[in-house]
């Protein structure tokens, strides 16, 4: 009987829901990407998805505006949804020194919200899997950050992929190399963000405009960004040449070379990642290295795992300065495009065997055989629908491809066995109930 | 460098976070769930935290209150964040009729949100996980849920619990049994629902004046609520006897008698679940059969693991009306009582082998090595702290209580070979870089 007023079940634009026949496959996604962090030595940690909104204002100004705030009983709570895993993990550092050893690497799986506009393949709720090392100076933590990323998305699979790597403190020392105000330094970044999406014939000009650069200037920043096209050595020995003067690039190409010969030392092919001058990252907390990843296939989407170094991030909850490095998988991001890529096979179920029940004087007995088939630690179904036919309860296990049928009457139940289906091997056979288990088993496997 | 005007890290009252001490056995433990859960033949289904405030007001008016709402750029939104899973179930049943084929069998684990009033282990985030079979009216499936609730927790190695099974259709019969007014039912029920907590002598007083019962109808209340002292088959039938004239009671009787059936069939021990008139479920959405789990030891904490049948919540969102069983576990609260029982141990890493790193010329070296044992699928950290020499890293090493110390110096490298050293059995060995995987294997197993 229909409801005469029901209410909309519309989900709110700019959020998603996941079915089974995605959730199975990205639950995969998610169960891999844990292994590798595990891999590294990096433990989980969970935190509040709605914190005070100060922390969130606190560790990037320029999220202000999207940010959920939360209401309680209309309210204003001072809380907020958070937008990113990071400033959380730099709260929880701050929080309690003595229970957190360092350095820290800890992982952390979890939903952010932004009040983005939702568009093609971006949503206002999505999931990031992060990994941090916290309380470390040493770039063999932010080589172990490429490797890490080069091992997660190798071992789902995918191959056509690039890990960008750039350095915040060469990108700071572009105002004094090029000659504008480094004032303009956070809109140039931007710009020089969006190279590889735009094209140089339009951020130039763009970047001519916001930063008042003379044609040679646009020349010299040229230079500058066709160094990505070289080894990483000889991008790092043309920023030692070329900015010269600016002790802060100085240090940033040098940090890029030790954190080159450790990636090689760690394992992570060169076909891997560059050095790539143009990356910037878009979030206010880099100091350092900065990463992300490209899939070859699907550059359009922008990177779906990225990352850097934020030195300056935990002092800003109190306490000392304590250095970090990370990254982020857009977990949502990247199994959309695996999806388009055709790398993400879609599953209807788990279940390796069902039990017809169409004959209500035997659903005592058919109890009976999903439980032992359960017991044995198979996922089994008792067949629990609307169909009361043989026929059609048939047809619901063949549509879910489930490997195993089990068919019992009263006959059955009176003699204390089963029928065994193997719909794709078409064999049956009649076997005693409490061979079921085996039976089972030895079709699946 | 401490900053000037540092942020509070303080966390908002109501609020938690997971160390990752608490986090390596909680996600023990929501593997355990998933992997019954999967067991029983159920799929995952991820939806999103923020709903439009309508849908959840429609599945359950009483929650108003609570409901966190979600404000972007201080303008309402019509959004709100979930207070539970099973609205938004009911929701995606509606919202993608095609896509869902009944019955539905899904599971779904992630966090909700209550606006309650802080209090001891009582948070306004917590996370549910949630199994629910929709589309099917058989008793069968209530008895699954049992069976589902009965091999969870025993998975999870509880043993002292009580699965307390009711119907709210007997309960419906009691307005009529006892002689009060069938409006008063919601809020008898809910002084009932509070009978272990508080006792006869509190609740009944309460009822008295609530309902305007006279001595001889509390008595009459009083001896239906005694009947929960009996087997399954005594409660049954004396329901069938005293009821006699209430058509919904009979009915809730009989699926009682029927799922005490098939949960045996399933093989849940008796032991483990009773039939319990007094148990009614806050949620205003229950129409049958209702489950809750009381841990023995901790009977003061309330249900870790409850739900119930919800044949009408689908219709509220247009389309037939779709009947629906399920449980929820209450995770944060079932993880704080294991503590509390002790049958949850801490721990602090899942690393196995740390490469130490105190001679800064050999940290190529130890990159390489940290990456070998990782290829090999251990889990393996490099010393990446402000410790540099090699007593404070060993203390490190020890006080994470990691199994395989490895120690390298220039003389190590030149040989191209490391110390391998079992700090529990007080050996150290020399080997040849290449068998370290091995080694530490053989440690570690």
């Amino acid at each position: 009987m229909a409801q005469n007023n029901p209410i909309s079940p519309a989900l709110a634009s700019g959020f998603r829901d996941y079915l089974p026949q995605d959730m199975i496959p990205r639950q995969w996604m998610l169960d891999t990407i844990r292994n590798v962090f595990e891999r590294f030595g990096f433990v989980p940690l969970d935190t509040s998805g709605i914190e005070r909104e100060e922390v969130l204002k606190g560790g990037d100004p320029n999220f202000k505006m999207q940010i959920f705030k939360t209401f309680l009983r209309n309210q204003e709570s001072g809380l907020a949804l958070r937008f990113d895993l990071t400033v959380p993990l730099a709260r929880v550092v701050s929080l309690y020194p003595n229970e957190i050893s360092k350095p820290f690497k800890r992982y952390q799986m979890g939903k952010v919200w932004r009040g983005e506009k939702p568009q093609a393949g971006r949503f206002c709720e999505f999931m990031q899997f992060d990994a941090d090392i916290v309380g470390s100076n040493r770039t063999s933590a932010d080589a172990e950050i490429i490797s890490l990323m080069y091992e997660t998305l190798t071992a789902l699979g995918v191959s056509d992929f690039v890990i960008k790597v750039n350095n915040r403190k060469i990108l700071n020392g572009l105002a004094a190399y090029v000659g504008y105000s480094p004032d303009k330094t956070v809109e140039v970044l931007r710009l020089i963000d969006k190279l590889d999406k735009s094209g140089w014939e339009t951020i130039s000009s763009e970047i001519a405009e916001t930063a008042s650069l003379a044609p040679e200037q646009l020349d010299q920043l040229k230079r500058f960004l066709d160094l990505r096209a070289g080894s990483n050595e000889e991008t790092v020995n043309s920023v030692l040449e070329l900015m010269s003067k600016s002790p802060e690039a100085i240090e940033g190409a040098k940090e890029l070379a030790e954190i080159t010969t450790y990636a090689d030392a760690l394992g992570v092919p060169r076909s891997a990642w560059q050095i790539d001058l143009s990356v910037a990252r878009g979030l206010g907390y880099y100091t350092g290295p900065v990463f992300e990843t490209i899939l070859l296939k699907l550059p359009g989407i922008g990177s779906v795992f990225s990352g850097g170094r934020y030195d300056d991030l935990v002092a800003r909850f109190g306490g000392d300065n304590i250095p970090a490095t990370g990254a982020s998988v857009g977990v949502d991001r990247l199994f959309a495009a695996l999806e388009t890529l055709e790398l993400i096979p879609k599953k209807k179920t788990m279940t390796k065997a069902i039990v017809l029940n169409f004959d209500p004087s035997v659903e005592t007995y058919c109890n009976k055989a999903v439980g032992l088939i359960r017991q044995a630690g198979i996922p089994a179904e008792l067949y629990l629908g609307k169909e009361i036919t043989i026929k059609g309860q048939l047809a619901y296990a063949l549509r879910h491809e489930i490997p195993v049928i089990v068919i019992i009457g009263s006959r059955e139940r009176d003699n204390n066995v089963v029928q065994v289906k193997d719909p794709k091997n078409r064999v049956q056979n009649e076997i005693p109930l409490a061979e079921l288990p085996a039976a089972v088993r030895k079709i699946v496997d």
